[in-house]
């Protein structure tokens, strides 16, 4: 007898996406296909036909379980399982069923079958249960299985569909959220370090495409952080088959430059973001995004205090500014970026920003800042900024 | 011989207060120590000397379990242990060491005795873990415990200072970030359902005091949704002892009459957010706080997406918005909300508001909302809406 093996994929996206509107719902949906078949295609994964139904999509293809696995890793996917594919006559589910049970069950398996079944059949979801329970039992008496409802090792799920069944012991959690594509887009501000690339993935979770601004501080950072920022960029895109992989690198040493001669020491981070906060309010509107979306906390570096932030703030009006970090302790911020895939290479060695004064202002006031700006010409400085931006695609 | 029983409780606060430059450290200790004697009076619980040393708290306390259960709950404080106090003498941590083991090990228990000492003595660290593992095994032979350092079941800790030494067997785990008054106050809109508390908190646990609003709708709503508003207040004042537990209730019914007497109906939510918006900014101004935290998420509404969170921002020009659940999904802020104990109170029966249209407007356009509020005397709105605004204390 040749082993069982996972044919199939069930793709589960009920969440958040199945409680919306009628209309909404089903344009979700198509988002959400549209955003696995090219995560599939950008993994070189074969799949053959994909059969939708509601709050989940049943996918054929011989690479069953990697499937499952990259599918985890697309936004609006709520869980996926590798299943083996039947029929739904009764006799055809207990022969697979047994024989997934001979491949996978250790000796003293404590298991239970649960069933699923919409569609017309001679038997009831109950009948399955116990069916393929004691046929189990039976075939494998020697492994001196049990059933267990209350608290199996191990489940045997049936979830039939009409003529077809689908048989399968293990789902892969995914991240739920809302398909990319599902909400305008956002220019993110994207350092290179641990916070800006979660920050990022956390609207990207929520339907927004994320384009990544890197603000080159050459001569005050070097190449080693430029390289950074774009390998951190690469890993965020890694969630983002099918959209463009884009980045801007603007040019922003020579802005520091002038601040540091220019303005008031303590005043270089505020100024220094104030200016980011500008271009990138430019490039959200040559990119018709909706808004900017930075990786700053409250109160997790002495620029980032509330005072500060509003000053902040005040720099664009024309954006806003989301920060899906603001309530986050550095730990969980860490935590996150190790299961997202960006951890890695945002703790790889590069220089810090060498323009970064001894003390700066945690509590800068607006028109203090105001003042320093006004012995510059902020809107050549932004324009010439522009000029000198280029878009990488990575 | 009488029971050993904790009589201290070891508060840890490393993590992000540690990080912090010498003055702010100092600053940061203090206010936690502060929060800390106002939370166990406010729980009634007895306690003497307070002995401070870097990154720790040891309270003297009878009451050392429900100290250390309390103490998780006040923000900026990242663990809290019931512990024993003795002299530093080591015959008598052995004697005590032996007796914690002889009252909670169980038999067959594998275990680890680990040491941290500073000051002066005539042992090392390691002296202390073995011979107190040896004196373990030696008093408690019956019941076959073994010592095992990699995957210990139960470790005894034995932390010692100066004269003093501490032994405990438990960690319970706090939820760091920032004493509440290491930044400046935030204004919350607060309406009781599960995510508004659940973005309050959030800034809360960076340090931010919230004073929390709440807008009346009733006729839209009634006295149920005002009374699970408070409660949820209530439940969130439950980490802020010693900070005003007040909250403005703003009678709110009569705008949203106005609007859908003279406004395209679709708009009704987003004009009732940005009254919402405007006059949170003027009773931030009254009460110096540093801006506005609300509990949207992008996608989570109709009335949420991101070009409607745009038209909101522009009603305000004076004051952020924070939004530190825009990246969320619902249901992390589900379980935020049960851990945190706002969760029971907000799904309480209440009535919704019944000033919803059927097909609220998802893509807002803002010209189109400022020439529907261009009927409205907006200015006049705000100053009579805040005329009749009540501050309840809690």
């Amino acid at each position: 007898m040749s082993p069982v093996r996972c044919d199939s994929v069930i793709v589960r996206f009920g969440g958040e996406i199945g409680i919306k509107g009628e209309w909404t719902r089903r344009a979700y949906e198509k988002l959400l296909l549209r955003n696995i078949k090219k995560t599939l295609d950008y993994h070189r994964i074969i799949y053959g036909e994909i059969i939708r139904e509601r709050g989940r999509f049943y996918i054929k293809t011989g690479m069953a379980r990697e499937t499952a696995e990259k599918l985890t890793r697309v936004f609006g996917v709520s869980s996926a399982s590798p299943a083996i594919e039947t029929s739904s006559k009764l006799e055809e589910i207990i022969r697979k069923g047994v024989q997934l049970a001979r491949e996978t069950f250790p000796a003293e398996t404590r298991f239970a079958v649960r069933c699923r079944r919409t569609g017309k059949h001679e038997y009831s979801s109950m009948d399955v249960c116990r069916r393929l329970g004691e046929q189990i039992l039976e075939a494998l008496k020697e492994r001196n299985l049990k059933v267990d409802l209350k608290k199996p090792e191990i489940v045997v799920n049936v979830e039939i569909r009409g003529e077809r069944a689908f048989l399968f012991s293990e789902t892969l959690t995914g991240v739920g959220g809302f398909p990319l594509g599902a909400q305008p887009k956002l220019v993110g501000l994207l350092s290179g370090g641990v916070d800006s690339p979660v920050a990022c993935w956390l609207v990207m979770k929520r339907g927004c495409p994320v384009t990544p601004i890197y603000f080159d501080n050459t001569p005050f950072t070097d190449e080693t952080t430029t390289e950074r920022a774009l390998e951190t960029a690469k890993a965020l895109f890694e969630w983002a088959a099918g959209f463009p992989h884009i980045i801007y690198v603007v040019p922003h040493g020579g802005n520091l430059q002038i601040f540091r001669e220019k303005c008031p020491e303590a005043l270089t981070c505020i100024l220094c973001k104030r200016m980011m906060y500008r271009v990138a309010e430019r490039i959200a509107e040559r990119e018709e995004a909706e808004g900017i979306v930075t990786g700053e906390s409250i109160g997790e570096q002495a620029s980032q205090t509330l005072q500060n932030l509003r000053v902040l703030d005040a720099a664009v009006n024309k954006c806003p500014v989301h920060r899906p970090l603001i309530g986050f302790n550095k730990q969980e911020t860490v935590d996150l970026a190790k299961k997202i895939g960006t951890y890695e290479v945002s703790i790889r060695k590069a220089k810090s920003c060498t323009a970064v004064p001894a003390k700066p202002a945690t509590r800068a006031r607006l028109k203090d800042v105001e003042a320093a700006e006004k012995n510059l010409d902020v809107e050549k400085m932004v324009k010439e900024t522009l000029e000198k931006t280029e878009i990488l695609e990575l």
